[in-house]
């Protein structure tokens, strides 16, 4: 959810038959909660916020809720707040949240001895989303997932979650039973590098405002584009720099485009474009043919 | 006000004695007629949408409201509306928008003879903010605004506009009547290297979610953050990388932060930070005194 944020487009993934969503925000869980699709919720993230713990414990009755710990105030946070179920978050190598694996066990038997559910382990191999040589990722993937299977052996439960839109496809022998992959469904021009097969499907859409002989300017800017990942891409034209509200560009060939012309921008990250925007404009062509709300967005 | 986006913190430049702001989107323009703030307000961009100029030229009866064209298009868009005040908005070496020097006169001639008032020219030297060398920069100012007098020769009015936080005490000789600087007021890492004697005073502030021998995380990532300008700051840390909801930090010396601490980041690029928020907190020392609206945000 955290590359979509919105729960319009979730509705396609339920009718699409799928049911288990990853969440990184309190926002997402309790959104997706709300909005009738709490078949199986997981916070792919720790928190010791009280209030946001209790908002998402709240809405266990109608929706299963499990939330991540990696250390024992994050255990005590989640139970005392009410959780019901949680993850054992296991450090795969990418520098960031997570159990080190070989104490993912004490910390599973210290989540059950406060009587709180322990459904398994996930584990975020978040930084190897870009290798680029099939089999180097491969091996290295495989390495993750041996640490991610052992702690997952110490700990228990039926889940073993990872991989993203980056390494979905390098599972089928890794033991995990869930692929927390997002940004597939829209992609941006960073994962397009790698060759997936899926389509871009979301566009920032802008009007030239101003142009010269050499470029034009479109109403574009960086407060509407994730720049995280660089500059955004225009089909056809070389994008010369983003300033706040515009984005300064030229044809490949030919003649800048005049005042008018509206122009589709291709997010180079799309998780952090899509969480600038209040709504998304569906379009068959040219037609609109509906208008979500981008309604998870913020903490 | 464009880098703040808050009609409360334009309220505080009120009482201050100042009654003339720069924004950079419709919106803002819009927002600050409707706070009561629309002594003078200039759209120091270019727009074509129909919509928008007719919502902000509905605001005139009760603003003083002032928006930049540099073409024909943006011309009759504007007269179309309804707009009565406009500026030549001149390049004066950005490539973004503004007319060539040459032909702002002509476009001030059309504009006055569709019944448009002119109120002068602006020309943004937006990029020379980063230019290191003092002596160096004040060269290159002055020939900006060298060419931007010409044009305002050409064109008339009262007012020659220019210049932002990192040129704005480069003016002294310019001719320019007004500067266009809005980050001053809250300041950034970027800016920050200039050495001007402005504080830093928005903070994102986050909450330590995992902590580990060697490094800590906290729940403020890249979408809370304007990332242009790279990575954001935390005193006495170093920041290792910004992800989607997290960044990963280690102390300079000693260990880690424990889970729960709170701390503050320091954005690199405070004008895309500011719009990822609904609201700020104002605070003396830790006692929260106020609550802001950054009610300016979108377009």
């Amino acid at each position: 959810m955290k590359a979509t944020k919105c729960t319009s487009l979730a509705k396609l993934h339920v009718l699409a038959g799928h049911h288990t969503f990853t969440c990184a925000t309190p926002r997402e869980v309790i959104g997706m909660a709300r909005a009738g699709f709490g078949t199986d919720l997981l916070l792919a993230n720790e928190t010791v916020d009280d209030l946001r713990l209790a908002a998402m414990a709240a809405e266990q009755d109608h929706a299963m809720i499990t939330v991540a710990i990696d250390s024992d105030a994050t255990l005590h946070a989640a139970h005392h707040a009410g959780i019901r179920n949680v993850m054992i978050d296991v450090n795969v190598g990418l520098p960031r949240c997570g159990v080190a694996p070989e104490h993912a066990g004490r910390l599973a038997d210290s989540a059950r001895n406060t009587g709180l559910h322990v459904r398994g382990v996930m584990g975020y191999e978040g930084h190897l989303m870009m290798v680029t040589t099939h089999s180097e990722k491969l091996e290295k993937v495989e390495a993750c997932m041996a640490l991610l299977r052992n702690a997952a052996n110490d700990v228990g439960g039926d889940i073993i979650s990872a991989g993203g839109t980056g390494t979905y496809n390098m599972h089928a022998n890794t033991g995990v039973t869930e692929i927390q992959a997002g940004s597939y469904s829209l992609m941006d021009t960073q994962y397009a590098q790698l060759g997936l097969p899926f389509a871009q499907a979301a566009f920032v859409v802008g009007t030239v405002i101003s142009s010269s002989a050499k470029w034009a300017v479109i109403d574009v800017g960086l407060k509407s584009l994730g720049m995280d990942h660089g500059n955004p891409s225009i089909d056809g034209h070389s994008v010369w720099f983003c300033s706040d509200e515009h984005t300064t560009f030229s044809p490949n060939d030919g003649t800048p485009p005049p005042v008018g012309t509206r122009i589709r921008v291709t997010p180079a990250h799309i998780d952090p474009t899509v969480a600038k925007h209040d709504e998304a404009w569906v379009v068959n062509g040219d037609d609109i043919v509906d208008r979500w709300a981008i309604d998870l967005r913020g903490w």
